[in-house]
């Protein structure tokens, strides 16, 4: 297989660990016999700094030519006081909204090796396996109108049918190769986009039979992410819902380092990103968990490319590290070896290799 | 000092933890040389069975010649289909705004002796001491328009400078009160109400210079109230946000059936309730916790009627009571006693009168 991949690093320590995730999706290639074309840009303050546009012009052009996208992360207090527009997470934004990327999946899956620094009792989350599906180009992330007003400020929260039943026929379809359990969140009992949302899932769940499907509301499942996440499979989220859960739900197994992310659109095209972001406090250093972008290189050959053997050994290679009792800082315990960022995916590739 | 009370027991297990509260108001009367004048009316789902109104005329009447109101819980199997406006909570936000309690106070204190039943680590959650400050009477909760359109729907979060003003005010009053820390949450990097909120707090904090302030994005906070509650002493956010950040936080010490609330307004007129709600699947059978219910008397006492010491009675008894090893069940471990309902407040009850 031959596949070109958009590359950009980002800001803080994005290069670092898109450098390693890089080298593991080399070494896939060569394992497996695929050709991956790598084409570099830049994307939120790297691209302000160099362009003046947390987007650039090139950077789209070079996404649109590419069959994937491999995002490190963007921001850092360099930018914190730009406008609106000039700031690094206006490029994100950008970026999902032009490729119409309306899915973001993100996977949260407990690694018995990590547990210890989980803030969760052990037998809280040993069971969890997860997925967020979050809708991620609507919402009252582009409603209009969005402004100031006379006396204060308003923003608009818009769905339409198609844009709900395109995530929700998404989720259903990954509970369906899942555990076969849909949670579908919403505060319909005050909203009326939610209760829009909660009929278009009454109404798909009539092709999906084999999928359980529960309604709750978003503040109960906030206390139940942490009570009890082993209950959920696959919680399907309107766009604001999903950035408040996921990233709660991100900690719970004491992996935040180690989280991939997907933003997919119905075809094969998709970016993929770790969940953890760009840090710049670490930057730099050779120290940064690179697991979660390697990770996300694994959906990526999943989702895009549908190289699921492929997918299947980086997250074999990248447990076998964890269990050796291999870690980079951020997840240092007790009795833990403590790695650099090039340390630590060398014990990956070699995993692959052998 | 003699005070006129509204009592709303409401549905599920309301009328009995209502029922233990009230005891232990007329008990701390009587200690303290205090009149209490009860009445009582319906609201939520006993309203809509007896007047088909969730929040009948009689009721709003009757709160408006009271000092404090004192409300149980809404909701239940019973009326989840029934239309919009003829649901149980729509009681609650209707009392909410009529009466323009616009400040919702909602603190969380890990008990030592409650931490068995907490989902989070002991050494995380032991030192936890915050307040959560939700504005209650406007944002997407209230905002117009909220409606379907041609294709699908659409709601509006709205907040004036006004409004944004007078919940922060409180919040820095009430940090004034406490540890001194302020932490703001927002969305200001997508949602123009939140770079006014934002804005709001950055000119209020001119006048609280003896207050710590920090501002957080909304899904940052709902991570870290997991990895470092102790973090936090006074949370101010929007209702939205509120609503998921505080139930979420509820359930970090284990303790969500001992959490009390307060809904206030600039003077001393208030609703006290508990956090939990109406638990059909136990009303009736005399095992539910009624210490949220007595723990929303302490507040009611301190906030509308500022006897603070009548209110560090009624909580240092039910900490005595708990460390004492007497629990209801939904707090039973290994080694505690469990006590019905009435038991555990004789208990209180016995505690007070020594
Ligand atoms: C940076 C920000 C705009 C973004 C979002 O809210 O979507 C981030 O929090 C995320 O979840 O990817
Ligand atoms: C019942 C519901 C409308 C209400 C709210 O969202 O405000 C409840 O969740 C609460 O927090 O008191």
């Amino acid at each position: 297989m031959e596949k070109k991949i958009s590359v950009l690093p980002g800001d803080g320590i994005g290069p670092e660990v898109v450098a390693s995730a890089v080298r593991v999706l080399q070494v896939i290639g060569k394992r497996f016999n695929h050709t991956f074309h790598l084409s570099y840009a830049t994307i939120g303050g790297a691209a302000i700094d160099q362009h003046n546009n947390p987007l650039p012009d090139e950077t789209i052009e070079m996404c649109e030519n590419s069959d994937a996208v491999l995002l490190g992360a963007v921001g850092g207090p360099k930018w914190d006081n730009n406008s609106p527009e000039l700031r690094p997470e206006k490029g994100l934004l950008r970026i999902r909204k032009h490729f119409d990327l309306f899915a973001n999946l993100r996977p949260v899956k407990a690694f018995p090796s990590l547990l210890d620094a989980s803030p969760l009792k052990r037998e809280v989350a040993e069971n969890v396996d997860l997925m967020i599906v979050r809708e991620l180009t609507g919402g009252v992330y582009f409603g209009e109108p969005r402004m100031r007003t006379e006396n204060g400020a308003i923003d608009t929260t818009v769905y339409s049918t198609a844009e709900v039943e395109r995530i929700v026929e998404n989720a259903f379809e990954l509970a369906r190769l899942r555990g076969g359990k849909l949670c579908s969140v919403d505060k319909a009992n005050v909203l009326e986009t939610s209760r829009l949302w909660r009929e278009v899932v009454e109404a798909k769940k009539k092709e999906y039979p084999d999928v359980q499907v529960e309604h709750n509301l978003v503040d109960s499942v906030a206390m139940k992410l942490i009570t009890n996440p082993g209950h959920y499979d696959v919680v399907v989220t309107e766009n604001m819902f999903g950035d408040i859960l996921s990233d709660e739900a991100s900690v719970i197994t004491g992996s935040l380092g180690v989280l991939p992310s997907a933003s997919i659109r119905g075809d094969n095209f998709g970016l993929y990103e770790p969940v953890h972001g760009s840090a710049p406090e670490i930057a730099g250093q050779g120290v940064a968990n690179p697991a979660a972008t390697i990770l996300s290189v694994a959906m990526m050959l999943q989702y895009s490319f549908g190289l699921k053997e492929e997918a299947a050994e980086i997250e074999r290679a990248v447990s076998a590290v964890f269990d050796d009792g291999y870690f980079t800082a951020d997840l240092a315990s007790d009795g833990s070896r403590i790695l650099s960022t090039n340390e630590w995916t060398d014990k990956v590739i070699n995993e692959i290799d052998t």
